[in-house]
């Protein structure tokens, strides 16, 4: 039987490189293996925790989806939806918070963070904090619960997503006999090394990030802005240490990384290293680019392929809802 | 225009007399006042926070459904419906908790109330708090909110529910423009009043209750239990301290009352007062008995009314979360 592999990308910010190869290219990769079925969403609602304003949740939301369809994520194949087209999740996410001790939700990470934080700026604990910061947790587990998935793709920080979600699962199938698959986690060891322009981890937070679309000659400025050390162009470099050279090794075809390996132990500039850098950057990203562009440029395709994804969805939330009301006692 | 009055009952069980002369028979009078459109609810998911067995879920809900009808609901003029056939009130709860600040449940009186028992007993102070129990003012928020509820008859200890439901409402009508209409409360003054067996409040938690739909001799043994002094049968009594002249007046016509009250004062064994109040009292239960009785044997017309009733709520709440989520930024 194929398993079931699933991951949701939050709509509340313009993705970066350091999106790309640390959740979307390895989860465009898993989706191609044959045994597992991919259930990939747009998060939209996880998305409404946060952004409050109606014309930027919309163009995150498209531009999500654009995003995933640019890198070459196959609907046919795929199940893509947007959360919001599945309403069965909120019904089973009320029903999971009747089965989640709140001792659960007040150790989940990102909460404990803010706390921690306003005890720092002597707040009040929950300063900040809304409901659905509190408890997106839950409804992440509604995400993972309802299509039975068997394996959540993750990054490190988001272990406890999955554990939280197979607590809660286990709480409910001890008390009404197996009803949910406990899902497992594979976490995506890459996800904290790419670099950003800094040499820190690319983060928006760290504000050091290269955006996946950005025009040629802003991406080109960007690269050039990228942290070196000060050696003259004819002295041999480290490849291993250097920021440039680990964007590359992304972007390159493996003998044109053995080749530029080399460039580096012989001394080149950084200028020519940036170059080469741009040059394979830009050639993988041309394509996607323009695809993002024409779709963002279309919502109506995008709508199309995310509400023929929703049917498919729906094809497994509809009954399994039903089967889960069914064991709690509603007629 | 109309105005929406809106309330629900959780199935969480057997219904008293308390709840009856408390909440059911104030909610039916306010039913026929020709300006307002009735929109009562079995609040069978608010249920799920505390009744975890199928069994018993599935006949409480009947049983509430049952017990209104019995009682008098119109179902041609109340919207009667069941909450989990109106599954846009999931969606909705979770919009408002986006919107809900933390610190707004760490407030609510029922959680609060745990929080104290906890502490008491020297036990980790969410003991025992699922996130049913510490989330549900929100989806009371929802059930409101969802149907533009001009007023809701409340308990003085429900009053806090409607002042969250007005909070959630403004913090989104100031970020996204007027959307839901906010909505007030009408206490019902008599709630607190009805006494039990022993003179305190009728309630499930004293075990002093009795129960509506009781049979004749159960009924009659139960009020032989009532509390009385010792005074003599020949003895003057006063009607006003008197639970058994109390519990007479909630189901005696206005004559009868006068003449008991004069009975009290001339002097009346409580064996003959109590013989007083079985009569009329059986007699108003007799036929929402059978009723009762009835309904419970042939679920399916129960089951026949409330999907009816929810075709009329659905069509409010199907075009009014479209409303909302358009306001948000969904397409």
């Amino acid at each position: 039987m194929n398993k079931t592999i699933l991951t949701g990308i939050k709509p509340t910010g313009q993705i970066h490189l350091g999106n790309y190869i640390g959740a979307i290219k390895p989860a465009l990769e898993l989706a191609k293996i044959p045994e597992y079925q991919a259930a990939y969403f747009v998060a939209d609602y996880h998305g409404l925790t946060k952004i409050h304003n109606a014309k930027e949740f919309k163009e995150l939301s498209y531009g999500i989806a654009a995003t995933w369809l640019a890198l070459g994520l196959d609907p046919e194949k795929v199940i893509f939806y947007k959360q919001s087209d599945v309403p069965e999740i909120f019904e089973l996410n009320w029903i999971l918070a009747c089965f989640t001790p709140k001792g659960l939700m007040n150790r989940a990470h990102a909460y404990k963070g803010m706390v921690e934080s306003n005890k720092q700026m002597d707040k009040d604990l929950d300063y900040g904090v809304n409901m659905g910061i509190y408890t997106y947790p839950i409804l992440m587990a509604a995400d993972i619960l309802m299509f039975k998935t068997n394996v959540v793709p993750v990054g490190k920080d988001q272990i406890q997503h999955v554990e939280i979600a197979r607590d809660i699962a286990e709480t409910f199938n001890h008390n009404y006999g197996d009803t949910f698959v406990l899902p497992s986690y594979q976490v995506q060891e890459e996800t904290e090394l790419l670099p950003g322009l800094d040499g820190r981890k690319m983060s928006k937070s760290y504000n050091n990030t290269i955006p996946l679309f950005e025009e040629p000659k802003k991406l080109q400025k960007l690269i050039n802005k990228i942290k070196t050390d000060s050696l003259p162009p004819e002295a041999p470099k480290d490849p291993n240490t250097s920021i440039v050279f680990t964007l590359y090794k992304e972007f390159a075809e493996a003998s044109e990384i053995e080749k530029m390996r080399e460039q580096y132990v012989n001394g080149i500039s950084w200028g020519e290293a940036k170059e080469e850098l741009y040059n394979v950057m830009n050639k993988f990203l041309e394509e996607p680019r323009e695809k993002y562009k024409m779709l963002m440029e279309n919502p109506k395709v995008i709508d199309d392929i995310l509400l023929s994804g929703a049917e498919r969805a729906r094809a497994v939330s509809k009954p399994f809802l039903k089967e889960v009301k069914g064991k709690i006692g509603f007629n």
